[in-house]
């Protein structure tokens, strides 16, 4: 055993190969891993670095009662949420308190909109505890379509899916470029933001950007508008491009 | 030889473990590492990896002849850089033209604010190009402070420092998450529009995030406004935080 330790470990966007040196030597030393997934699902940061797991390593797996089924500011979501992360927490504490390391699996990087945030924040103060950054979804998808996404003086703005129609039209008009993420059932609602802020011509929609099975099209040659929760829309900046 | 490629490879933002697998393999595979640094410096990204650099590979240092003495929207300053880029591009097809691959080396992510484009832009319709996402610097910096970024429905906003200070100040106080970048001499400015947005409190200010050497604070703590060229700032989100 190699004592109490929570450790939140970035495995980046999906390309086994996008895993850090640091995330590799985690996975040799710890003692448990953890890995958030959809119940009933396999988790997916488990599965990038499923060939590396030692053999009989502990793992802990922790299954979301809810995703997407309810709207996130609703009461019961929220009370169903809070209590799985408590009970999550509880359960890393135990092992924590039995003298062992804990790696929690994290796809992309932690602490950008990962789940494993919560655990932070729940067990950071009680407990050392270190963080191993990631490649992020976003970086593996514009690194794979080539897209230069922001130079200079570009901002660069990060977009839930999520945000009322008004807000996304606005922000988008605003940025020089952009990442609107969380696609699933909003992909009608980007696409109509993306048009009135005048940027669709620029706009490319990226699924599993960095997995053989990469789907990367401009947005407005999609004839439909199904996309899963993981897919993004890049709109690269860099107007001033020689 | 193996043959003619052009591959912009991110090597993350300091720490040499987080370099990724597929940086590894491509540093093993690669016949030329080409590198930028300032006139006179040694490169950054280069003394990254550089205990992983094969014995005898190829050199080629790409020397910036200005970087921060002119202000980038100076006549001198773009036909000085674009003559350099030319150049670099030139070396660079000459040896993609004899059949070797060459892997220009960049700090954090290739595609996010990186030298690298300049290269892509020119070469990449004439050569096959591949780029590799690395973890940029700004998620190695709140990873090294623990701090959780942004989450749920937050926006999150990069900023360059090199903004006008209403500029700053406004998108701060519209942003839920950001980050400024490029602090250099432009710290005192960036504190004036963190105080008028009311975002002060929360600032963190990193040096060299996942160092050794590392230097994190809040913000209003330091007493001074010097700063170096690659510091930032982080401004967390995740208001809603239980």
């Amino acid at each position: 055993m190699s004592g109490a330790k929570l450790i939140g470990v970035g495995v980046g966007p999906g390309d086994p190969e996008l895993v850090t040196l640091k995330a590799m030597r985690v996975l040799k030393e710890t003692d448990v891993v953890a890995h958030f997934a959809k119940a009933g699902h396999p988790s997916n940061a488990r599965s990038i670095v499923a060939c590396h797991l030692k053999p009989g390593i502990i793992e802990l797996a922790l299954r979301f009662p809810v995703t997407s089924e309810l709207p996130r500011t609703s009461p019961l979501y929220c009370s169903k949420i809070g209590a799985f992360y408590d009970d999550a927490a509880a359960k890393i504490a135990a092992n924590l308190d039995a003298c062992r390391s804990v790696a929690v699996l994290c796809e992309g990087d932690p602490l950008f909109y990962g789940s494993y945030m919560h655990l932070q924040v729940r067990l950071a103060q009680r407990y050392p505890t270190e963080v191993i950054a990631g490649v992020t979804g976003m970086s593996g998808s514009w690194s794979a379509s080539g897209i230069p996404i922001a130079q200079g003086n570009d901002v660069f703005t990060v977009l839930p899916a999520t945000l009322p129609e008004c807000e996304l039209e606005r922000r988008l008009a605003d940025a020089d470029a952009a990442v609107v993420m969380k696609l699933g059932r909003n992909l009608a609602k980007v696409r109509r933001a993306l048009e009135q802020s005048g940027r669709l011509e620029q706009a490319i929609y990226v699924e599993r950007g960095t997995t053989p099975d990469a789907l990367m099209l401009p947005l407005a040659a999609r004839l439909d508008d199904e996309a899963p929760y993981f897919a993004l829309v890049l709109v690269p900046g860099w107007g001033t491009r020689p």
